[in-house]
């Protein structure tokens, strides 16, 4: 076999496919060690998409960013779309309790395929691959505004249209000590809002309150 | 500036090499982006030489041996010794306090330079000069069979040549419990071993017994 239908690439040395295809149930020689390098390469495949794609990100959003696609539950997804478990090699014991369905399993036998192709055809090939598969997830990543926490883009949104800040104070706190429920308003009189929010931590209560404002702030001026 | 003396790389783009050169102290626009870029590649380079050279290790030794080369420490001293830091741009508080010495931004900037030389040249260009640059540290690391812990050593040691396996028995505790300090004894009678071996827990005790047993099997039997 030379190529899976859906991966843009067909393999000069279909060894390196076969092997990308063994899990580690099947025997000592497996993908394990494909996986290692396929994993390196996707994450510097998309994390070069990801800089030159958004250039108002900082490092921890283009970490943030890179992450939701590398991901094993991502990868798994993608990988059931290409029906990668149709051509994994699994032990008995796997095959039974049907192993070829297992997200780890998907996943770990995608980057392997990935890292068979960097093998087979070098970094650019396999970047262009990767960079084909991952596109409809590329595409739908948040933008770097609607990444930021709640509480900075309600204060961005105050200051950008000349109002003060937003006031955040506690309400009550309720509950054991081990798992208290707090409640804080966040208002901000000028711009008429006065909303709560609920969390488990006085932080999570105001990160809440702030998105409730976001909320009522999108319904009063339509953002 | 088109290049820094020591990375064998001169930039078509020397705006590049600048920007990787300026630390956040000295301002927004700086080298955190392309940092984030550099890690990615600097760590798929390193993963594909791993892949090559250590066909014994399996993908957790080969993460071990990868972040030994490009965890903090290890870049810190390669762009000290670079000198790097005589080109890095600090704001005015980091160059007081002797900024441009510290490990983290001189470990950082070398990532930059790596993600600017990226952009500037291509992957290819940019593993090489990794890969010439972190020549001296990935000839330094052990091998696969030094990479084991020393209890799995002395086991496939014994067994490799017919002895049974060793025996771990607990010698003393000693200590207040919250700093115990135990001592294991291990020993191979057919083979003539009989060695303690000290440590916090039971286990880092076995396993310093293990590395002394083996010290006593390579002077006994020349390994």
């Amino acid at each position: 076999m030379r190529e899976i239908p859906g991966i843009p690439y067909q393999f000069d040395n279909p060894a390196l496919l076969a092997l990308a295809l063994v899990h580690r149930s099947a025997g000592k020689v497996n993908n394990e060690r494909l996986e290692f390098l396929g994993d390196s390469i996707l994450s510097a495949a998309v994390s070069a998409r990801l800089y030159e794609l958004k250039p108002d990100n900082d490092e921890g959003e283009l970490s943030r960013l890179r992450a939701r696609v590398v991901r094993g539950d991502t990868l798994a997804i993608l990988a059931a779309e290409l029906k990668l478990g149709d051509y994994i090699t699994l032990g008995e014991g796997e095959m039974k309790s049907g192993g070829f369905n297992r997200d780890s399993i998907l996943a770990d036998a995608l980057e392997a395929v990935l890292g068979a192709i960097y093998l087979d055809g070098g970094y650019e090939s396999c970047a262009a691959v990767i960079l084909q598969i991952c596109a409809p997830v590329i595409s739908s990543l948040p933008s770097a505004s609607e990444l930021k926490d709640p509480k900075t883009r309600l204060q961005e949104w105050l200051q950008g249209r000349g109002y003060g800040l937003p006031e955040y104070s506690l309400q009550s706190e309720q509950g054991p000590s081990h798992r208290k429920q707090f409640r804080v308003q966040c208002s901000q009189a000028v711009a008429g809002v006065r909303v709560t929010g609920d969390g488990g931590s006085r932080q999570k209560a105001e990160q809440a309150a702030a998105a409730a404002a976001l909320e009522v702030i999108a319904d009063k001026f339509g953002k």
